[in-house]
């Protein structure tokens, strides 16, 4: 399965060997979160508020307590209030408040779903039998579902202390918007009114799930010296620490969290629902406590990616020189405010040069639940509006759209709207790649179309560390604490083999707990393979640096004299004779050279580049149903450098594909009492391999300067593209623009009808 | 409960909080050995050899096999042939042929317990069901239990192709002598034969067990891909690697094994019985697999400490001068050569000055379990001769015991006939501090007599590796490779913080498993303390050197300008008025001044010294019955520095109670068919708390220097007197020296009425 291109400057680096946890994973060995036990384990389940908004009055558990078999019941009373506090998790911070009622609710259920009591039994049927018991008191509320209802001055009310945080002008008037932004560079208005070419619009998209398919679990074990352990699956033990013991208000150090194998996050498994409840539950009952999600409840109470509305506006002159952009943006933030909202003028403004701004963004809360990160959190939203205007500016302006996309393009050397400057970045190389794939000339049929859009994410960095140690035999085991799951085992065992020049297989990657490895934040931002990888390398340089010091000193030579190549010392000193030492001997002689050989490195770094990416689709629109296919799609994206190009393609395809279902199918289904209608993969339609052609990949290489071996990041930039470039494909092939998702054939048969 | 001594230089060194896994324990929480569960485990039994004995026809499992619920079945033909290979432990090797025939018997059994198959099924009871459908067609062999009758010239050969290691002159006679060591100094028995005084006898004393509360278990997981996972309770999971995958022939990198709660180990605990076993159960069956002994199995099949024949004679002149020792060991392996006899010799020779030496040390096979570690392996057998003799001796020349051993003690600057060169041992001080002890002038009642022996251990270091880090709110995890038996977590945490100036309670102290932290050879030679804790104070020292490498940035001052005192970095730089930073805003600014703050450390020192204690026990003798009760004991040690003066107590304690039962009750009983009478706490008698007085302890501090706190190491030595101490005691109160243990109610009866 390892191949090696032979004109490679490395040796491992970009080959594809078989990733180590995989046989665990495809023959059911690996441990998810809902699979583990521990010793004396009891079982726990969540009482959910039937309704989206309603005053709790009281809640008497007295009844389940007297269950047999039930030992222990909570409500959100039981959670300590933290008004005002927050937590850092490294990379942005967690409002503990809502953090915590959004665990257990406390004076009010704030979306169908919310979490209000729970229990925890000797089984799990027991368990269950045991929420029937409890009585809640609700007085029930009006509620509001429609994010733009929600912004409305009279919309009912979710959290009457709520004052609209970054506003110009502070109000003392209960509110739902939660933040709100605006930016403004030039004259916009001005510009766009003069301007040769304009696009606008109104464009809108509902929720959509990450749709993992592991739904959240953790087991817990708060022990009577106040010292706590966690086992679940999440985008990072040190997130479900920092949290877990910020909702509980107690020491970091008295929560020890163990990740098991994680079942696809996307962002979703980048905060908490269960694992404070869990706890609690445990204290009382003195056992460890299991806590699951059911499908159901990931639908109605996990956090999805937040719902747009956006007006935007974009002109360019008869040059094609783009001159200015408007945009109006509102999120929806679900139940509880926080939703990242900076994202959208970050997107707006790092793609295109634009000499004049006027852009604002704001934040709405809404009787669903809490949104959450997804890929690209806030990108493929806002980028469905640019793209769909850039195409048609482009259109009216009689461009190629790679050509006006390039005139353009943000490139080395220039700054954003939003002060981004911009270093090694490769848009231009993917728009350049693009525009060399054969796919562009394949002939079309009838109603098909084709359609092009770009791409950006920031890609982070952050806190991240290694562990690098060598065995007894040579073997190297190299510890991190990101969870592995877009395939990072592969990516740091690649680095490390190819930085110590050991085989591949000699190399153990492994995913620490939150007591054996130091400070690492989140898988995620696409952050792990460039900054973990880095601390990798790092440590890998450490323990060379101590090699060649042990082989100076066994040879009585300067340390000058020492040479690290090809995984073995070198004396260099003249006339001398000693043979090399190979990694695996200095291994097997560490004892009598200074003991074992290890290393930890820490960094937080914070200079990696972005991604961008363009994409090509072809679409073929049913007349007579409004039914759009994906005929052939190509993603072209730069990656800096792919270490192990198996895992970069999958990312790329994962990421379209994802973007796919959200153009073309999904979205959350309420009901005018507030409830959501479609909680389950029947009826929420993600897009299945029937559905779907082979997603072609074109990997572009631009190396990252600030990482060891070029990495910039990839895992999320492919989300972004394939709404707009649909959008696009299908107005090609219909001549409609579709503003709103999904794209689903009652949609698209009515903009072919006129509105049906 | 944590004292403070105000002329102490030391903040927390020296004081006695609360240990962190206390509460765990005492709460039953702590999940030992047999506790540990994995998710779809099965359970695994183990057939034993019902002869001492026996060449092994067939084993024929397929009527087990047939059994519903039965998975898996292995036999020893299982398990690779690896003759000739070791595997390095760090401080000592393991041969690996036959640890494997330990494990699983091959062609022989060879003794009675001996495992020779196994089984896992759905239940425990199932595979204990299954056993018995296992046919296995023995041919019974003569045997031989006693240790001289063993070393016969016409014994019973247990292994026909063993020929002894070191003779002087090799021969191809099969032989069931293994080892063979002799040292040669000056003209002992001329020496002897004109000493002025001389004692002299044949001391024998059978092998013993160290009675640890908790027995063996393992769950293991061999998954499809060749990795492995062990969990079990052991002194070292990095020997557990070592040997588990050594047995299986496999690289080290494919077992990972996770150290759970130890409930005793004394040395028995350094080697393996089941997980080779388990791992080729799990690898059949496809699942986890748990393996347990029970306290039969314990007993019949795991390794005692080796019982002792030796025939000695020690001499002074007039003025109280040793003059020569001669002494001829014959120590006991069991069924399997290694018992590790040049500890013999060496405690031999590290107690006093001797002109001249003439010593043999020789190892025998014979049909019992192979022999284990025992608490300063192979000294408190030898030392039951020697400090006999020197009492003898004493009395002879009609000195005081404890003047005539200050006469002839190892002191600083001697070199023993071993070679040792001695440091700053503190053997005086100890004989100094006993000889002013109040238990001395007590007054002793009819039929009680009063006994003083000393005891040396010879205290090793070895591969230590330790990682410490900062959580994100200045609490500190401290992550080392070694389980902690005797209060490790406490030393540790009180290391880290009296290094760090963080208060202990804010120290996590953390057992890592073999992937997460750095090589570590195991808890055990009364090594921890020392090595390991230098690992930790050095990892300190690295985190510590890095804030004020951070600090001096954040400043813009030099890094000369930076001290670090009372956990906090301060600025000395001329003129400037920086507020100093504790060590927790260092780390919750962490991620803004490089990242995590967090350092791992791997050392392999071999420099510490030697341990020595003096005992003084008081007994009475019943003439009626000839049993011996302990009324009181006084134990008096050099530990170089009580860290943690609780634990150093507890360990002086356990380790004299455990002598005093060795000394008074323990011993295997065989049959004649070679098979164990007394396999249960019933019957094997150990002492309880009713059979004892308090013991007091007297702790005597001389630092070492190689230490940063001056730790020497305690576990061991307290172990090493008591046979002897007891009885000197027995022949003051009754005139009769007995050199048989143990000194049972029916040999000291006999003793005192001449025979009986």
């Amino acid at each position: 399965m390892t191949e090696h291109n032979p004109l490679s400057q490395f040796r491992v680096v970009g080959t594809r060997p078989v990733r180590p946890d995989g046989i665990d994973k495809v023959t059911g060995k690996a441990i998810y979160g809902p699979d583990h036990v521990a010793p004396g384990m009891i079982h726990g389940a969540i009482l959910r508020s039937p309704h989206p908004h309603a005053r709790i009055r009281s809640i008497d558990t007295s009844k389940a307590l007297a269950l047999p078999g039930v030992k222990a019941a909570v409500t959100g009373q039981d959670l300590p209030h933290l008004p005002g506090k927050s937590v850092s998790l490294g990379e942005g911070e967690a409002d503990l408040a809502n953090l915590s009622c959004n665990c257990l609710a406390r004076d009010k259920a704030l979306y169908e779903g919310h979490a209000v009591a729970a229990v925890a039994a000797t089984s799990a049927s027991i368990a269950r039998e045991a929420l029937k018991l409890i009585t809640v008191d609700y007085e029930v509320l009006p509620h509001v579902i429609d994010l733009e209802d929600a912004a409305r001055d009279d919309a009912p009310i979710l959290h009457p202390d709520l004052r609209t945080q970054g506003a110009e002008e502070p109000s003392d008037k209960p509110t739902n918007i939660a933040f709100t932004f605006a930016l403004k560079q030039g004259d916009a208005a001005k510009a766009l009114d003069g301007a040769a070419a304009v696009a606008s619009g109104r464009f809108a998209m509902p929720p959509v799930h990450q749709g993992y398919i592991e739904p959240h679990a953790c087991v817990a074990s708060w022990n009577a010296d106040g010292q706590g352990q966690v086992w679940c699956s999440s985008q990072g033990p040190f997130m479900v620490r920092a949290v877990t013991a910020g909702v509980l208000d107690i020491p970091v150090s008295d929560v020890r969290v163990t990740p098991l194998e994680i079942g696809g996050g996307f962002g979703g498994k980048t905060t908490i629902y269960l694992e404070p409840v869990a706890m609690l539950l445990s204290r009382k009952a003195g056992r460890p406590v299991r806590l699951a999600m059911s499908r159901e409840d990931v639908f109605r109470a996990s956090g999805p990616a937040p719902g747009l509305v956006v007006d935007i506006r974009i002109g360019a002159d008869a040059e094609g020189n783009l001159v200015g952009i408007e945009a109006d943006m509102l999120y929806d933030a679900g139940a509880f405010p926080g939703g990242g909202t900076m994202l959208g003028p970050l997107v707006l403004s790092n793609m295109y040069r634009y000499p004049a701004v006027d852009i604002r963004t704001r934040d709405a809360v809404s009787n669903k639940p809490s949104v959450a990160a997804y890929r690209a959190p806030a990108a493929p939203q806002i980028t469905f509006a640019i793209e769909s205007c850039i195409d048609d500016i482009a259109a009216q302006l009689g461009m190629d759209p790679i050509a006006f996309r390039l005139k353009n393009a943000l490139r080395p050397g220039d700054t954003s709207a939003m002060g981004m400057e911009c270093g090694e970045i490769g848009f231009v190389e993917c728009l350049d790649s693009a525009n060399a794939q054969d796919h562009l000339k394949a002939p079309l049929g009838d109603n098909e179309g084709r359609g092009i859009a770009a791409g950006y994410w920031i890609n982070i960095g952050g806190a991240s560390s290694a562990s690098v140690s060598l065995a007894e035999d040579g073997s190297v085991a190299v510890v991190t604490g990101n969870p592995d799951i877009g395939g990072s085992r592969a990516s740091m065992a690649i680095m490390a083999s190819e930085r110590l020049g050991v085989p591949y297989e000699k190399v153990r990657p492994i995913i620490g707990d939150t007591a054996t490895i130091g400070y690492s934040v989140v898988t995620g931002g696409s952050r792990t393979t460039f900054a973990v990888g880095r601390a990798v390398v790092q440590a890998c340089d450490t323990i060379i640096a101590d090699m060649k010091k042990r082989a100076a000193n066994v040879w009585q030579v300067a340390e000058d004299d020492v040479e690290w190549r090809n995984g073995a010392v070198h004396c260099t000193a003249k006339g001398n004779d000693n043979a090399p030492m190979t990694i695996t001997e200095m291994a097997e002689n560490a004892n009598t050279t200074g003991g074992p050989i290890a290393a930890e490195v820490s960094i937080n770094p914070h200079d990696s580049l972005p991604a961008y990416g363009v994409h090509i689709c072809d679409v073929a629109v049913d007349p007579e149903t409004g039914h759009v296919s994906i005929k052939r799609y190509t993603v072209v994206q730069d990656v800096g450098r792919a270490i192990h190009p198996d895992y970069v393609e999958g990312q790329m395809q994962g990421g379209a594909v994802q973007g796919i279902g959200w153009a073309l199918n999904e979205a959350y289904i309420y009901n005018s009492k507030g409830c959501l209608d479609n909680p389950g993969f029947l009826d929420y339609r993600m897009p299945v391999a029937s559905d779907l052609p082979m997603i072609d990949t074109v990997i572009v290489e631009k190396p990252n300067p600030a990482h060891p071996y070029g990495v910039k990041g990839v895992g999320e930039v492919p989300i972004v593209p394939p709404l707009a470039a649909i959008g696009n494909a299908v107005k090609a092939a219909t001549g409609k623009r579709i503003r709103e998702l999904p794209m689903s054939p009652d949609r698209v048969f009515a903009a072919i009808n006129g509105g049906k």
